[in-house]
């Protein structure tokens, strides 16, 4: 596992490409006092990164210890080709969400041991350098790369790229790391975009209808389609096994609810039920038993701040809160998850404070 | 739209299933100081309901006023004739998921114009009594399904349990809502389940790589398999219409990857970007630009009420709050949503108060 205390990273360190992702590593790299310099096609995104302290445009001369290429994916293969010829010390990486494409596109450059692909599990569905912050690697898994050439001095230098942005360093081969990301990133992202579509042109009245479930379900099918159909391409054998897959049980499915078949229809659904619970949960233990709290809240400043402030004093931790969305609630009403064992003692003191809670 | 003040409910009420949903539906009726009945087929059901103040065990003799059925879907017809027969002076409906199907069980009961359909758009991965809010409906969607020969004074009756509830009443007929909902849960659902599907025998190192992104696309996977087996099959006609809908999508989208034609893969990502778009946003109005505030706070009791009562000293609202739950943080990360325009005066105002803050 990763050390408590992060590697140092030797600076100066390019970053090319400064949209969510590169202004994240910048601004994440400077609380750590490392010298980053900032490079974009878009030289606008250079002046929002830099104001932002995520570092300083990149200098006309000099050279980089490392150079962390944040393109998109299209891209990836000439700016890390190109950052490895303009800097022949450079340890070169790259942040993008497929492995084994650029990894091929570097090709026989004789410079090849230098590169070391890398890949951070962090993100949103939104993008640009205004979305970007410091924490966004904090305790993620960030996966390392590394192919059979690679140099083991490049090897350390980007996992201690990876530590020093906060996140944990997974070692993995770069072809089993685009698997990988096929079944819990790309896959699920394209059948999200599928059920979305759906609603494109639902009628209104049906769309009135969207509980939390549906939201959850197409939230990340939000994301930048210019973006993901260049992630999709890159990573397109293991997405089609998977979705080969995917065809072959909706076939099923389909043939489970025309024929009635509850048996086969149950199996299905066994195994989507035990699919989720397959997932690591909160800090990689597995899920303790917790339940809801539910509170009344006005919608307006400084009633969320009385709140936990009661709440606080009843000394019991905040698993998670749920802020409802659903059109038409006229207050606001708060979901407060902890420890099972907790929420009596919870409900008590809110209540002896005034506040209308909910079983 | 939904009167501000709900109609009286005329009682007493008999709730028929005191699982999630009609324990919360006795729990909510309390809270207005309607008098309500339970039974279940399970006696150990009826008493935790009861002692959490959802009602009384339904006493041997009298007659309600109105009886709610709250049971499976494959015991609805049989439970909705039931209550016609026994109490033929009673307004009778259901909380369940499709409408049609109950709806053609009554079939032609000399009793029918009392029934009246309805479903109350929420709910949870989670079941039972023990799960149920009085809250659960509170500004919901509650959808009332009237057939052609429904009573006026059957449909005021539902309608008026809606509002009791805290729901908002959406008339809207059977079949219609049948669609409705095929197409904003139900196929949704068996999207996020073949997802699922796909994690369930994953290697370790892999679903170690999970983000945010696969937890909300297969949250809702995690329900109950032998409930959503009835829900399936019971609106199976609308399912199978959308289904099939999907799996043409899904035949483009294998076509798009395998032949790299990214004009077809684009346009299939955009329509999922459009359809996100198209569910109504909080408080039905159209989404307003929000910028997230990062603060790291330690995972134990008190740092919330800490955060939350020096940023309710902003004046800011706060959209919406996310604590992450990916596995290795060492401390929380706690984002705050706020309006865009608000989003620097609260950083500045938490890091005056000493919060470590992100970008």
């Amino acid at each position: 596992m990763a050390e408590a205390i992060a590697t140092a990273v030797r600076g100066p360190v390019l970053v090319v490409g400064t949209g969510l992702l590169g202004t994240s590593i910048g601004l994440a790299l400077h609380r750590q006092g490392v010298e980053v310099w900032l490079r974009d096609l878009v030289a606008e995104n250079v002046r929002t990164a830099s104001q932002l302290g995520a570092g300083v445009p990149a200098p006309g001369q000099g050279a980089p210890a490392l150079v962390v290429v944040c393109v998109p994916p299209d891209l990836l293969g000439a700016e890390i080709g190109a950052a490895l010829a303009t800097y022949p010390e450079a340890v070169v990486t790259d942040v993008g969400s497929v492995k084994s494409a650029p990894l091929a596109a570097v090709g026989q450059h004789p410079g090849r041991g230098r590169y070391v692909g890398s890949h951070p599990m962090a993100g949103s569905e939104r993008s640009g350098p205004l979305a970007a912050s410091s924490s966004l690697f904090d305790g993620r898994p960030w996966a390392v790369t590394p192919h059979p050439d690679a140099d083991p001095g490049a090897v350390a230098a980007v996992t201690a790229l990876a530590e020093a942005c906060g996140a944990t360093p997974v070692p993995m081969a770069p072809d089993e790391h685009d698997r990988a990301v096929a079944r819990i990133s790309h896959v699920p992202h394209l059948l999200a975009v599928l059920v979305a579509g759906r609603l494109a042109d639902a009628p209104a009245d049906h769309l009135a209808l969207s509980g939390q479930g549906v939201r959850d379900v197409t939230r990340v099918a939000g994301g930048d389609p210019a973006l993901w159909e260049q992630i999709i391409e890159g990573n397109a054998p293991a997405v089609l096994g998977l979705l080969s897959e995917v065809r072959g049980q909706l076939e099923l499915l389909i043939e489970a609810v025309t024929t009635g078949e509850r048996d086969q229809l149950g199996a299905l659904l066994a195994r989507g039920q035990a699919g989720t619970q397959a997932i690591p949960g909160k800090h990689g233990g597995p899920p303790r038993p917790q339940r809801s709290v539910f509170v009344s809240v006005p919608d307006h400043p400084g009633e969320l701040a009385r709140l936990f402030a009661d709440a606080g004093a009843s000394e019991v931790n905040i698993e998670d809160i749920h802020i409802d969305h659903d059109p038409g609630r006229p207050v606001g009403l708060v979901e407060l998850l902890v420890e099972e064992a907790r929420a009596d003692h919870l409900l008590a003191s809110l209540e002896s404070r005034g506040w209308v809670t909910h079983r």
